[in-house]
């Protein structure tokens, strides 16, 4: 199967150059210049949505404005979710990601209690209808959600988890022996939530099976400052330093947020070639902080973009991930000679998604030889306009309907500005239907913790 | 003339209703409940732009990665406008305000040398034939470009303005004479740049000007940490003192930015009951800071949100302006009692720009007797859905062409998602034709001042 892709812009060291690139087989096959066209398209590898749960999309726009220990609190407090849903939140995940420039979708998927195998083969079938790369990352936790929140002076005693370490592993390696295909495009990963809710035994499992089955591996890490008390309360060091001890770090492993790294930390992750996955918008609306990013890069870590959850941000549009993660540091560091240019986002955005999953060599940029995960955009949009640097426009601004056209391995999923594999209309008839308008709703659970939360974090 | 809008959610104290909204003689006639209705559609007060510069349109995606004072000298060495541009730039402008839910824009707008009311003539031509409402700001000065730059321990001379005050004064006061008419929607306001390029004789001037005329006050006011060094070697005082002594805040006075103020600068803010402009984008972008927005609404300062102008945000979305606006604080303040909530966020934009107008008991919220400046949201849109709380997905999510109708003045100018009162695809062609890409450019006067600037800033 062959395909040709005429008369495109495409970035090259010193601008733009007009291309003619040809798709073979599922991978780019040629690039070849065009002279004297004018171009009213740019063509760029597709981004990675590097951490999300699409699950939560059920309660966007309506969880209340707390901090993601309280948050988080409510948002279970109201996720009796079930398979239909999953199916119709990834898909409406897949949708957004691929209309705002990315191809690949990394899903720290919340698993239905006692369906779990039913919730991954879910998300799997939603994927691969829309066409969209999954990383499917079954978030797993084997301690309750109250150990989440630092003990303080305070002891403190914690329901145990409804499901044993040992059974979790097991669901996770059943799930990679079922769905794990990654030549097809379905990926599982081992993805531990994070130190605030898992043992050291769940930590090792998952080690032992990525290695087994050569997947990668995907946790929350410091996302808020109670996590790194609850850090120190429960190991006497860094999350960092016990990750690093554990064996947890390395060139596959993607952390999302990383918004408490002291600079020793920030050393073991460029030294162990581990990747953060940088949530702009959630870490602003938790209020957990703003993610060291320019000192990231400068030590050498490899930095790249989610949206988050849609209950913590509340949508999947990844560019406006990148444009926000883009210009949030350049509050952080005087010298504007460290800011990231919107070149240098884009980068991040593919390559750094594609380093992450340990596919730089297959993904993440325009290269000859690699697979064909692609998306072109409509520079004649109004958001688009006047014509001045494409790159710097489309991060910088508030691209709208600018996705012409998306492919993944070579397959065509947008033509023309519309999913070309899935009936849109009939999944926002789907959504609509399932839904109700709420206004105020009371967390139970957050009533309970609230005070000791607020005593511990000295509010 | 009269009109109903059937059908619709409203925000009321404990949730929504569902009602129809009479207009009538360009007023809101009378709001009725509906019974048993499946509403479909929110409706809100018109938010208010409340800060930009329309022709930086024009260079929208292509600026340097610098700091303000930078930036502005890149912006000035390339922006040779003509009156074509300014019309074309103050249509998209009116076009994105409206389509993201913005009824008023305050266009603090640059003036081209030798031209001045040509320029405004022009801006008042195209948003009276878009028919949004216009608050028109023309952008003067009194003093040239480098005095802007803190001298720090070495001494300046900086050129001469190119027009003398009184001349700039006589401009702005036959500008009222021609165009000032409040009742058909179109303001003028006196609009020296700030205190960081503007002498006392031209605040003074526009201090008569408006007392005389019955005119807003619009200004930048310390936007970055440079312009707060320069105000103390400037006066020997903060900014802030300084203004409050010549008399330019008030209650019809709105000051662009305000992110290096003090606790006593926020005192005078609240005791004068001056309006924070807030424009979280630019600030970001800039690396200007954030401002201290939960502070001034603690102390009682009226704030509403700007998209800034487009070369340092760069687009024009003030939905977009408002979510960043509203979570950026949260960051700010481990105390999420006091965090923004999305309710809190639509006033501000709506109510808050009215009152830092002057406008409050005109305009601003769905009040029977208040003008109708209407936005009608489709909460069918995959951006709004599932359904849940309407406005938490509208401020929280990355709403994508949800304003399905607009008034102004109870005259339609928005309707099943168009723009009704002028053809956008051939302003997108007329924007596309007057334009080209372009990638990298160098400014002969940030070559020029960068030393100095590091040097000064301990860079």
């Amino acid at each position: 199967m062959s395909l040709m892709i005429e008369n495109v812009l495409i970035p090259v060291e010193d601008g733009y150059a007009t291309v003619n690139v040809q798709v073979k087989d599922g991978k780019i096959a040629a690039i070849a210049p065009q002279i004297d066209a004018i171009a009213t398209k740019l063509l760029l590898p597709g981004f990675f949505n590097a951490h999300t749960h699409s699950s939560e999309m059920w309660q966007r726009g309506i969880m209340s404005i707390l901090p993601l220990e309280l948050w988080l609190a409510e948002l279970y407090d109201f996720a009796p979710l079930d398979t239909e849903q999953v199916y119709l939140s990834a898909l409406g995940t897949a949708v957004e990601t691929l209309l705002s420039g990315g191809t690949s979708v990394v899903d720290h998927l919340v698993l239905i209690p006692g369906q779990e195998l039913e919730t991954i083969a879910t998300a799997v079938r939603a994927y691969r209808e829309v066409g969209i790369r999954a990383f499917i990352a079954p978030l797993i936790q084997d301690e309750s959600i109250t150990a989440s929140i630092p003990s303080g002076e305070s002891t403190q005693t914690h329901e145990p988890y409804f499901r044993s370490t040992a059974a979790t592993l097991e669901i996770i390696e059943e799930a990679v022996r079922q769905f794990h295909r990654p030549e097809e495009g379905v990926n599982i990963l081992v993805a531990p939530t994070g130190i605030q809710l898992c043992s050291d035994a769940l930590f090792t499992g998952c080690i032992e099976l990525s290695n087994r089955y050569n997947l990668c591996r995907h946790a929350h890490l410091l996302e808020t400052k109670a996590q790194e008390k609850l850090a120190q309360e429960k190991y006497g060091c860094t999350a960092v330093e016990h990750l690093k001890r554990i064996g947890f770090l390395g060139d596959r492993t993607t952390l999302a947020h990383c918004v408490w790294l002291n600079d020793a930390d920030i050393a073991i992750l460029a030294q162990t070639q581990s990747t953060v996955v940088h949530n702009p918008l959630s870490n602003l609306r938790l209020g957990s902080g703003i993610a060291p990013i320019l000192k990231y890069r400068q030590a050498g870590v490899n930095v790249t973009f989610g949206c988050d959850g849609a209950s913590s941000n509340d949508s999947q549009d990844l560019l406006e991930a990148i444009k926000i993660g883009a210009i949030l540091h350049n509050v952080t560091d005087s010298d504007y000679q460290h800011w990231i240019t919107p070149r240098q986002a884009v980068e991040m955005a593919s390559l750094g998604g594609a380093t992450g999953l340990n596919l730089a060599d297959k993904l993440g940029s325009l290269t000859v030889g690699k697979q064909a995960d692609l998306i072109l955009y409509d520079l004649t949009n109004l958001s688009l306009l006047p014509r001045t640097d494409p790159i710097g426009l489309l991060v910088l601004g508030r691209p709208t309907n600018v996705v012409d056209s998306a492919w993944v391995n070579g397959k065509q999923i947008i033509a023309n500005g519309k999913i070309t594999t899935i009936d849109v209309d009939n999944l926002r008839q789907e959504l609509f239907n399932r839904s109700q308008w709420e206004t105020t709703r009371k967390s139970q659970t957050v009533a309970q913790i609230e005070a000791h939360y607020r005593q511990v974090m000295g509010l």
